[in-house]
């Protein structure tokens, strides 16, 4: 499939805010040119589109999801965090077939297209059948391993490693465990054997609550959680924490001194009343944070426009500090650091060579005018209205509200009803 | 103009959180019915719409805004307050014209349209442009009187009270004056004669930052702004305060007891970092609650599903109770309080007799699926994606992305650019 996208407004992230208005060319799923508009011989393209000075943005990179989890949209709300997870969450979780994680994550999906996000960070069961999904509807998606006490070993998260890598241009997978809390020592110390083994980066959930923190400093010696897991030798080849919403100063310089990134899932740390993510300390500091919208279960949606403004935001009215944590840096978590979380440094930006994973923003809405800004117009007034096209591996999944041939959108819709009715995910 | 929209899920907001399928008639911008599907003679319909199962709701009530800041849209952004308002806001402000109100009004209106909001309490400069605007595009607007030290004397809010009143249909007009640190005290009083006067509600900005409450204390013989306006009598007669974030538990009561509305104001809260409201404290107390979006340059988007989520959110991480402020009660804020506020009482609830001022939600999106608790996923996920259809004053003023006719879009987009150009809006 050869693209060539011109009279666009082009924010290539490598550079500056400041968008150009030029032309990009697609081919075998890289970007092949970018730069201004320049003559050409039509018949070479598959598609050739007037982007009509909207802009092109490189996707966003979903940093922490649980995909299939869809499920358990508005089934869990406005109950205490217990109730939420053992009531809710675990009594459906059990009834979910591999079938199911297939079918919700195609749902998920679908929601991430119309949302710009171009590629996941995702944790959940049944790993192969999520690659399944993904590779199946044209989505980019590093998985990351969820060893835990109860179910997933060491073992299997290793065997993971070795058949889900190096097999799909679209799929990838890295080690991990769920978190401090769910893991114990003997466990703990096999992920840290297969990251010296592997020389490879691990993931993890890390300082959502201040309970979890409380709960690991009475485990462990009075040691938090990011202190805990180095000491191990969890984080001696890079990786990171989802959520890392309560850390001392201590934690943020154990991030910093390894790169380890902080994956921010501020919707989520509402809705579940976890806190506030120290954003402004990590830029302070020098740690990378990335953005994810956690599982449908904990936000309810997964809009990355609703995440981006809220790393904002909420940075504002922690610090009281209305200067703080500027749009620019937010767009910058959201398209280039969530790639380099995953591992995707080529699919950062717009250059030639990096992968073809872009989205095109209507500008022509009026939540986008007057263009005092467009960077800052993205970041604070963006929406998925305004998500004219979304575009991974050099495919166009979704364009104008409606979804590529051969993603069948009410099946899956009608899917994810049969599975909510049959496991009595409905209220 | 007679609708009948049939096939529709329908949550009236009179009662339940559970909505029935049926219909919904409308003729001379009335409700005349709602109920179960019902056999019909086609002919009698200037429209007749399947609703293929959609949801319909009441439209959202913007209940605090400055709708010609979209001049300021990403042009004030990541600044202290004070550099906010003196070297951006105020030096653009001092150049808008009558006719660049009237024209940032329009650009404003396109945006709550695809929101959902049917109604909005205004609050800005050159009112009659205002209601110019609102009346020319059909949009249903509650204006509130700016009286402050500067500019607007009580006297002219007297007489936009005797002219914009009772005039038209899809306009009125509230006292009110801007806040207690742009007004002295006889002015002050001037108003709460006006309010004995007219036996009129008043309403104002009130405790939105530390700084002010703190101010009002020094000023005022250690009185927060509650106590102190309410002991001029300016609250004698009802009304309420835009944002109340900073309040006792004694101007908590002071609402209480009046039935003053506590209007808030999330987003803009957040971004010039102004603190969390009490909301959860108005829930237990009794205090009536509304939403609004404040002005663009204060958000930067007049977006009211990002407000409702963050009317929750915000509410169950202030609280640190994941059950706190849950998502019906959001929407009985957005739909019925907001109206009750603006003194819109027969604008609430599907109900026979009502306004005909309610929104189609398309619940066959991603977002929206699957359809386990609709009324939630309208507040945990929906988005400007979902709106279908605003209808205002049983007109249809926005359907599936498309404006009605008579609204001239590219015309409001470029004169909002052209001002900008000329005022020096851009950055």
């Amino acid at each position: 499939m050869k693209i060539r996208i011109h009279n666009a407004r082009i924010l290539t992230m490598a550079d500056t805010a400041e968008p150009f208005i030029g032309e990009v060319n697609i081919a075998e799923g890289r970007i092949t040119y970018v730069g201004k508009d320049k003559p050409t011989n039509d018949n070479i393209w598959d598609r050739e589109i007037d982007a009509k000075q909207n802009l092109l943005l490189p996707g966003f990179k979903n940093a922490h999801s649980h995909s299939a989890m869809t499920i358990l949209r508005s089934y869990a709300d406005d109950l205490p965090l217990s109730e939420w997870l053992f009531e809710r969450v675990f009594p459906v979780e059990e009834k979910l077939t591999e079938d199911d994680i297939y079918h919700l994550t195609k749902l998920a999906i679908l929601e991430y297209l119309t949302s710009g996000i171009t590629a996941i960070f995702e944790m959940y069961l049944n790993p192969e059948m999520i690659a399944c999904a993904c590779q199946e509807m044209g989505m980019r998606c590093v998985q990351v391993g969820a060893a835990n006490n109860f179910g997933t070993t060491p073992k299997r998260v290793a065997e993971l490693y070795e058949s889900l890598n190096n097999v799909h241009p679209l799929t990838g997978y890295h080690l991990g465990f769920h978190a401090e809390y769910t893991c114990d020592e003997p466990l703990l110390l096999e992920v840290a054997e297969l990251s010296q083994h592997y020389k490879a980066p691990v993931f993890c959930h890390l300082a959502e609550t201040a309970a979890e923190t409380e709960g690991c400093r009475e485990r462990h010696n009075d040691m938090t959680p990011a202190a805990y897991l180095a000491s191990l030798g969890i984080f001696d080849h890079g990786g990171g924490g989802y959520h890392c919403v309560h850390m001392t100063a201590a934690d943020i310089a154990i991030f910093r001194e390894r790169g380890l990134y902080a994956v921010t899932n501020p919707a989520s740390n509402l809705k579940l009343a976890s806190g506030i993510a120290p954003i402004a300390d990590y830029l302070r500091t020098g740690v990378p944070v990335a953005i994810g919208t956690d599982g449908p279960a904990s936000n309810n949606c997964l809009d990355f426009f609703r995440e981006m403004f809220l790393v904002t935001g909420l940075a504002k009215v922690k610090e009281v500090d209305a200067a703080a944590v500027p749009a620019f840096s937010v767009l910058q978590m959201a398209c280039v650091n969530g790639a380099r979380a995953m591992g995707l440094n080529e699919a950062m930006t717009i250059t030639i060579g990096s992968m073809a994973d872009l989205i095109m923003i209507d500008l022509n809405q009026p939540n986008m005018q007057p263009l005092n800004h467009i960077a800052n117009n993205v970041v604070y007034s963006g929406s998925k209205q305004n998500v004219a096209m979304t575009i991974v591996n050099g495919q166009i999944l979704y364009e104008k509200g409606e979804f590529a041939t051969g993603i069948d959108v009410e099946d899956i819709y009608e899917n994810a009803n049969k599975i909510a009715a049959r496991i009595g995910g409905r209220e």
